[in-house]
């Protein structure tokens, strides 16, 4: 623990001042190589506060339409490129929120304009197939070329959908007819079964559940809601099941700095999940999957460390249930790895690992023996949109091609180092920052104050995103570069500086 | 009674023959506008039995990935034109199917293949935003050009989502916060109901429940498959809730030639529909919404009376529910119109409506107190696709100026009748023949002669699909002609000749 603590410490003397109130810095893209120039901007470039006057225009207009509550403003994304944002006021913002982090390479991408321009592609675009009955011929080969390159270990089979609640509702479906049928001992259901399902009763629709966390979000529609705990806002006044809740654990930051504390608190979580598990089975509503994000986004960017996954996958072993890993928002390459949870070092780490956001289309992975025995018992008209696997794989082809990951890995060093510091020299402002490659966060004192920092951060050209309570989340595309944390951390410091 | 019957006849001796067994009819499409022919095929063309050799090696491939048993063929869709869907054995096939009826105006339109080379056009396609935080400049003109320009009546309020599922889910949520809001008397929660909702219990998770029909398909994410009753396939092993279920009306076709018994038989429903409103109350689960299809679609193409819709509207003012018109199937104008329920003549048809398939992107209409009244309770990454909307403005243009609606009613008039004459010739194998607009259906004797006809129509170039126990069901595009009818309806023939 010590050594973790010297060497963090001597990470952070090395890089001290090289962005600190520096102007350069905020030219540092300049020195970039030549392709992301011409690809980028030079930096954030603000002519009104915002929303501007065109996005308040726009916000009344659209307020005759929709509940307008949420809009942030009104985008230009024809002018849009790579990290940066712009606005129908002309404004132009480092994008450190990405659509709720769902923007992989940037906007406007010269890959994928490219992609789109070639005439061979239209037809995918202008002809939506019905997947699960009529795929186009190149459906296995864009699946192998995309999703399945980059398949979790021990998994070669993928469905895809549409979003990731409708990935997270199927991926459920999936593991409550596994876990029937292991029940059964075989696949054919009786008579009874046919009979009550079609009225919503066992044993045909059955008193199953899934096992989910604190704070945890899963998704808003009724079977990813059940296991939503985040905010109130998400859940209230919405029917739902009874469904046991653990206690996500909740961490002291630096991990390295508080092992013992947080391996104590890991513990404690983890007897209360076994408890949880046999409590429902004596309830007659056994637990026959659960499911975890491998960092809890939406719920404020809580982290656990790989020991805490490696013991909660024995526990489904023991107990029977699946084990479903939610990477709808960790999966794509921003922690600095394609999946979050390849930072456990497992080779068998889950049953159904779940994705959406980065990758462009929803979907899940899961083992072989969890597709379900007959066809139609997971289907829908789309079955997923072959336009978004064309984009994905080009996604994938422009990572590996940039080496996307390892940047992540380098502006993620550094965007951690310079939160550590702008803590230290605000420790009344700010706390327990913390992250995984780009997939950072950091807590304000209140959420009054993590509030008015977004806006302030935003008016001077750095859009950011709220999370939990009182947290900060980053979630900056894959093209996040090193410039592009000083220029982030340059702004995140003066927006400080002024409250101070 | 007798004089619809009689017009009736009077209108099949008119179509008699103009196409049973006439082979120039199969190349009627010869004498279509000059338009049409550069655009379309001028009939099927089949070089294999189906699946041909090349898709059942795609099969295959994909089999090693997915769950194949549902998978027809392998298609080709950059030949595909109009009605015509090409496979990858190059077999060329009469679609009356449509990608489970959501092909709007066929395959690879011109007016599309020309949206899509527009350069100003290619942004939208590459950066998809949070429509709910971020939306493009366009959206509101979007949203006026598309969607809100065939709003349902008393409605001018729209919420895009991705999938029909998703747009149910949705809708539902709205109608129980409403509720809810209603009950209360006003809109803010007690903090009972804030802690509650966090861990699934009442009151914040109220039981509340939506009423649905036997034979209904709403959807298979687990708050619509609890209102889904079509299939126990669906729905077998996932665990749902309490909620009443009514039976919709059996009724007996032509539906004007049995109008009585028909009468007596929809206002049995409608009375079980009272008593389940009253005894679901009586549980402590009252009802918030009603949804139902104009049409069941997946359920067996049932149709009911714009009485009994009316009658079923009046029930839901009188108990204070809301209802909701799920148009996911019947939308899009297969109908003859743009919403069944127009056919009902109503002011007030609905307080929701639902949508997805031909409208290219999901979502819901709703009157104005259904708007959730706070920002973040309807809410999801993506909220929608512009994508979607595009495509759809561009959609709709070609229905207006292509006269389409007009062209369905045609159409449909002619296939309907070509259905009677073929029952009347066949009366041993079909039955009950239905249908409003192109929106039509035909029973086979039982489900094994009705699968077997779809495959042998599928070998002789006619793609249809099935639904409910033993029916057929027709869901051509809206480009759907007269000469596409009697293609069909020859092949038809020709199919059930050699099974007599």
């Amino acid at each position: 623990m010590a050594s973790s603590l010297i060497s963090r410490q001597f990470v952070l003397s090395l890089h001290k001042s090289s962005w600190l109130g520096a102007p350069a810095c905020r030219h540092a893209s300049k020195v970039a190589p030549k392709s992301q120039v011409e690809f980028g901007y030079d930096g954030p470039s603000m002519k009104t506060s915002v929303p501007g006057p065109r996005s308040q225009t726009l916000m009344k207009q659209l307020g005759d339409i929709q509940n307008v509550g949420a809009i942030n403003f009104f985008c230009n994304y024809e002018e849009s490129r790579g990290n940066y944002l712009v606005d129908v006021d002309n404004n132009r913002m480092l994008d450190v929120y990405t659509q709720i982090s769902s923007i992989p390479i940037g906007y406007n991408h010269p890959a994928l304009l490219k992609l789109m321009a070639n005439p061979n592609n239209l037809s995918t675009f202008v002809n939506r197939p019905a997947l699960g009955i009529l795929p186009p011929e190149n459906f296995p080969d864009k699946l192998n070329e995309s999703l399945l390159s980059i398949a979790p270990s021990g998994m070669s089979r993928v469905q895809t959908m549409s979003c990731g609640s409708c990935s997270n509702e199927n991926a459920y479906k999936t593991i409550f007819i596994w876990y029937r049928n292991k029940e059964r001992g075989h696949n054919t259901p009786t008579d009874e079964d046919l009979s009550t399902c079609m009225i919503n009763q066992a044993p045909g629709c059955p008193d199953l559940s899934i096992l989910s966390f604190m704070g945890s979000f899963h998704g808003r529609t009724m079977g990813c809601l059940a296991t939503t705990h985040s905010k109130s806002i998400h859940k209230l006044d919405i029917p739902s099941f009874d469904w046991p809740i653990a206690p996500f654990p909740r961490l002291q930051y630096p991990l390295e700095e508080f092992t013992r504390e947080n391996a104590k608190e890991e513990a404690r979580c983890l007897e209360e999940v076994e408890d949880l598990i046999i409590k429902w089975r004596q309830k007659g509503k056994p637990v026959a999957g659960i499911v975890i994000e491998p960092i809890q986004a939406e719920g404020g960017d809580n982290h656990a460390s790989p020991d805490f996954f490696r013991s909660l996958r024995n526990i489904t072993q023991k107990h029977g249930c699946a084990f479903h890993v939610d990477e709808v928002q960790t999966g794509g390459g921003s922690t600095g790895k394609v999946w979050a949870h390849e930072h456990w070092g497992m080779e068998d780490p889950a049953d159904v690992v779940s994705f959406s956001k980065k990758l462009l289309t929803g979907g899940y992975y899961h083992k072989d023996q969890f597709q379900a025995d007959k066809p139609y018992r997971i289907f829908n008209t789309w079955m997923g949109d072959p336009s978004k696997n064309l984009l994905l794989a080009e996604v994938l082809n422009v990572i590996r091609r940039e080496n996307l990951l390892e940047e992540v890995a380098r502006s993620g060093n550094a965007l951690l180092n310079g939160l550590y510091e702008l803590q230290a020299k605000y420790p009344g402002l700010l706390s327990r920052a913390r992250g995984q490659g780009t997939f950072c966060a950091i807590d304000a004192c209140d959420d009054g104050t993590r509030d008015s920092i977004l806006l302030k951060a935003r008016d001077k050209g750095v859009l950011l995103g709220g999370c939990g309570d009182r947290s900060i989340r980053f979630r900056p595309a894959l093209v996040f570069k090193e410039c592009h944390v000083h220029i982030l951390l340059n702004i995140f410091n003066d927006v400080l500086s002024e409250r101070k």
